[in-house]
């Protein structure tokens, strides 16, 4: 088993620091449309962040398993947030993968890369919404 | 509905870049667990930071609404880890809170905010895993 740590402390207002034993304190406060300010990270964007960059580690470990050639890597994730009748409520997560592989075939593989990496992704498992993921591969010219 | 987008970019090895527009851009790098380095944010502290801070969030929201009189909170939280037959996966996140009031009647009121703050936190109700709140409140001496 593994555990992870984090504390929080609250130094009034809407704002608080989030702390992780021996790493950058992050300043957290709400999103800017539940009235807190633009530059800082809210809980949502963490929490889709915290999706996002697992989904890339996933691929990794399956980019060095199946030795695919992968060049480059950027990705895009939007996670939706609505009201409902139980209050507000993450619908999905979308995360769009775009890679530059050196071959046809590193192509090929690197769909099945993100494949498994869906499966296999601890923190995306742990979310409840649906999380889509998709992913265009280019191969490099020679 | 509202939307929160991330970006990553991979920066070679096991490092990755995770942007949100505007706020500090984040190095990510796996648990050192699983090969990663011990100063950075990993997705795992990501996803644990997510939920507590969203908690405390909500929690000031009813702490103003039912006119509570907090003048402290902190919390800590814990997420563990297990690996299963599909792969890693979350158990459950623990958050502990310690908050000082400034009278009796505060303090039962905390309790009853956490419990809807338990209830209504978008972060911890979009994770699959259970999520257990507890919170312990001291009068404030005068």
């Amino acid at each position: 088993m593994w555990e992870y740590k984090t504390s929080v402390k609250w130094s009034g207002g809407e704002a608080a620091d989030i702390r992780c034993d021996g790493k950058p304190t992050l300043d957290i406060t709400p999103p800017p449309e539940f009235g807190g300010k633009k530059d800082r990270w809210s809980p949502e964007d963490m929490l889709v962040g915290a999706v996002e960059s697992c989904v890339l580690l996933t691929v990794l470990y399956f980019v060095d398993k199946m030795k695919i050639g992968m060049t480059s890597y950027e990705s895009e994730a939007v996670g939706r947030m609505e009201r409902t009748a139980n209050g507000l409520r993450f619908q999905g997560i979308d995360i769009v993968i775009r890679t530059v592989v050196q071959a046809e075939e590193d192509s090929e593989k690197m769909a099945k890369a993100v494949q498994q990496a869906e499966k296999f992704c601890p923190v995306s498992a742990a979310v409840e919404c649906p999380v889509g993921v998709s992913v265009e591969s280019t191969v490099a010219s020679a």
